[in-house]
């Protein structure tokens, strides 16, 4: 019998929804590389509900892609980018942003989110020009790599710190959908008027492949094309990628679709708790970061996939549970079964 | 009404049957990242065909991600690569190369092929080491970007010549069914015996998006997954690529695909050379460059999409007719027709 | 006995001033990595005698770093720069610029001279954005590879022909004082003022190493020095090479050793033209080419250092002769006795 | 009065006999580009005082560009190089190891020094391929960046775990002769041995300007001379950087200067523990690191120049002392004296 996967979300499907409207845009003649009507009306729908008209969009096809395109475009070669040591493009993306030439500047944090404090002393200890990097933009992931959100003051104040500081601020927005649909304060439009630029993930939340890179900032996006065709990323057909991100943002589905694997992941949180299962973070989206004993973590990949995330110490493992749009109560509900009785046992 | 196109080979959707195939991939959990069950098929069906089972098969987005993961996984700093003025590597790819930092030779073609003569001038050119780069690969592109075609023993020649001279032989396919399908003598076998890695192009022949690339070579191919992370070329839900190659090899599909957009470019040209329209090259492939009067090329405009190639003089344009897996004959009869018209007038 | 050099004008040692000058700053403490004194003052009379008051000057130890330098601090990734075939860039400098991203776009000249017609056929080919690289720059050297150098009028109309299309000119001046010193029109002010950027070069007019970068435009010179420290051009002791720059320009030094060497390739000249020897280029500097039987060629060997060139057929061969601020009478005596006699024999 | 400097140590000139090679070095005709005698005589010398027959000798003008050719020779692009936190190549030297395009993975250490412990840290925390890069190479400075140095033993630990872990090991010598004249194991010898590389510093050590590369793995060997040339390190009038190196090994040389400099730091802080002053960290070689009252190091200010390292409380500063060939006993003196002072009053 396959095992239940609590891996990650990306291991399942699209929504039918999207193979629909990768259907429809398969007819006829359509312009290449970001040309096509589907590109620009997804480009539309999406200017209007993260309200950012003067805003440019660009559809990639991976978020590593979106990351090294931002990153790349706003610096120049001896400028670097500060984030988090949890960050995506820091642990995850195979060095794509130093193959660019730029340095990480890294911060440690304990629940993936940065602080104007945090920044400033990375900006206190670049005091030596021209010897050093000179920092020059900001990365941060909303939701973070471990499941945490940024509530709205806490973006505001990281807005008005870079700007005061001549740092670019980028959103890093795999997870978009997630963070924005879960109990915050914080609204799409926000998303816009605080960074300089994001990037929508769709391959996370139910879509095909695809990612849209949203730049409000005009110096980061001049010539912005040019960089993609240079980096593999302008597609020929890109009627497909604009199609998918219509359909998410013609009516609500690209919320519904986060919305739906956050309440799945916190009625998982829900049924925990009650075993005495104990949390070292606070996770309000797609991911859960349990710890447990590494006997009943043994037991439990006999039945599921997910992955272990870090030795506690001997006897302890955290382990990642990450839910999707497509996670049902019953994947639940056998999963939280299985702890329970190999607590017990 | 809208205009008749016979611009490119991507400004089409995918064939039927390859929607059926991303269909059938929706379904259920899948490896992610390449190891889905998907991929492994379609490599299996790949290596076959083409009589590769010790090479490696990697599906991306793109060209221009394929030419940069294969020529940067090869090349030392120093190190070049050979190509034809008019390859796509050298001309239309916004120094994708160059980006990862090597240089391009550059030959001058009259028909976009290499020839062993041709590459030992810049070998010969090469002697003063170490103030001049080292060239150690060759690239062609089969179908060129001209149209025209390698025979058989042309490309066992290059293959020859390049190991003699410690030169690794490079193959773009973005158009390889088309190459494979007209009336030449070269099989897709020979295709992966005479050189060290070529790639499969899908988005010009029906499909969505994606080319397989196949790496024979080891040394080329070492950890080549990590530098596809690295470049943002590796996609989550890879099962989509896998599944358009699964679903053209599988049955006949992409070579049928492919045979029928050169039997449209033929018959184009049986069409037109009654007309008494001139060429410059022989065009065996769905690409053919007419030379026509430029006050027919106006008129053309109206009706018509395509590129206009070159100015021969004041009163003479090179246009270049592109026809692809769905060009009917009723659009190239109209077409004919115009020509026709606008000659006589 | 050991062979008489022309070879190169860097086989030979420093003008004794120069040790002199070197000696003279070896004393006491001072600032580091740019800023000592002896830069500064150099800076000073750079300024002064180039007549460009407004501009930065940064000392570097080799040509190729000064190239790399300035080209890649001009250009974004995406942008190209125009040179020569003839180019030390493109041909001599082991990929250096596309080692740092960048293409050059190449153009075949006879005398090694850019012209706005030749500038121009680039810029038109590249009407495909974003599919093709971006011109930005265009590169020149004076003199050039071949000896040539360009005339007031000529660097006149270059200079508003990339005005006018928003390219930077940038000028390569390895040997900008034997361009200076010949029967020309053209003065030291007019480098700065009709270029962006440009390079004095040391190493080759009897300095022991050393080039002067120049910088008028803003853009191209920002946070100059964070590069130079990021590709390891940034000396500790920059006082040497200050040192070095304030005695060319103290006196007339600099331009007094590029006229003597200019003054000896003239004397070779004229002696070689009696002897009815062929050059198929006018060069005013001290590089001169003669054509030579391959027979004279293989004799010279014996007791003479120098660049075979060309094979022009089987023949003959073109030869380069350089002259260095150090070149004797007698030496040159000697070459032409020679060439004499093997031309009878 | 000029400020007596314990800065650093190339704020001062080059030793006499450097300055008397470099003018004996400037007589006559000499290959270039690294081919001269001096460059020759050189490398004998070095190969025989540090027991690397099969190694390679290479003349360079920083140690940032040491750094950066060493480094992107042996690397992958997917592949990093592991550091101490402190490592030069991550805090002082803009990114020039990103530039390249690879990531430098940093460890955090009090000591500056790396241990088989700290590195298997980082082994252990990449094992997702090929999401994460490779570590490939170890990088440290001996004697480090704040003035420890590495006893036998642990060198010859870290060199059996890189070798067990296929790491290449390579050592940053800018203060080698620090290192290797101090009170410790360690001889020229077991440096060759025990790395795959490393660098002799000239320039910190009373030479003009110049490190020697030594490189005894033959693979990041491989066509060193043309990355050198390519990335502008390769020198016209190479025979200065030989005649300085072949001056220090001539002799003692340039163990006599790395003793002589290290000897006065040892006076310097043999005269401040009996004042109280405090450290914490061990120096051996020629920079220290005292503890003072901040009114006390705004008072020396006036009449010394050297960098304040690091804030330890609102009363507490740390700085830097740096003592150099010429450092003489009265400057040390003179600091001893006021310090007491200002401590007392």
């Amino acid at each position: 019998m396959k095992k239940i996967s609590f891996k990650d979300d990306y291991s399942t499907g699209a929504h039918p929804r999207i193979l629909q409207a990768i259907h429809r845009a398969n007819k006829g003649i359509e312009e290449s590389y970001g040309n096509d009507s589907y590109s620009k009306k997804a480009e539309k729908k999406i200017k209007k509900i993260f309200a950012c008209e003067n805003s440019s969009v660009h559809f990639v096809s991976s978020g590593t892609q979106a990351n090294l395109l931002v990153i790349s475009s706003a610096l120049k070669p001896y400028e670097s980018v500060i984030a988090a040591h949890t960050g995506h493009i820091h642990l995850h993306e195979t060095g794509a942003i130093e193959a660019t030439g730029h340095k990480i500047n890294t911060i440690e944090t304990k629940d993936g989110k940065l602080s104007p404090a945090l920044i400033q002393k990375i900006l206190d200890a670049h005091h030596t020009p021209p010897h050093m990097v000179k920092p020059k933009m900001v990365y941060i992931s909303n939701a973070t790599e471990l499941g945490t959100v940024y509530t709205l003051s806490e973006l505001e104040n990281l807005s008005l710190f870079c700007r005061q500081n001549h740092l670019y601020l980028y959103l890093d927005g795999a997870r978009l959908g997630n963070a924005l649909t879960t109990n915050n304060d914080i609204k799409a439009s926000d998303i816009c008027k605080l960074t300089d630029a994001f990037y929508i993930g769709g391959t996370k939340n139910g879509g095909m492949f695809g990612e849209a890179i949203v730049i409000k900032n005009k110096q980061i996006n001049e010539n912005f094309e040019y960089l993609m065709k240079q980096k593999g990323a302008l597609i020929a057909k890109s009627r497909y990628l604009g199609a998918q991100f219509e359909e998410f943002f013609h009516t609500n589905l690209y919320f519904e679709l986060a919305k739906r694997a956050n309440t799945q992941a916190k009625k998982l949180l829900d049924k925990l708790k009650p075993l005495n299962v104990k949390f070292d973070t606070i996770n309000q989206t797609n991911q859960i970061f349990p710890i447990l004993p590494s006997s009943v973590v043994r037991q439990l990949t006999k039945d599921f996939d997910f992955h272990i995330w870090e030795k506690i110490n001997e006897d302890l493992l955290k382990i990642r549970l990450v839910t999707s749009w497509n996670t049902t109560d019953e994947e639940i509900d056998i999963l939280i079964d299985k702890i329970d009785n190999y607590l017990k046992s």
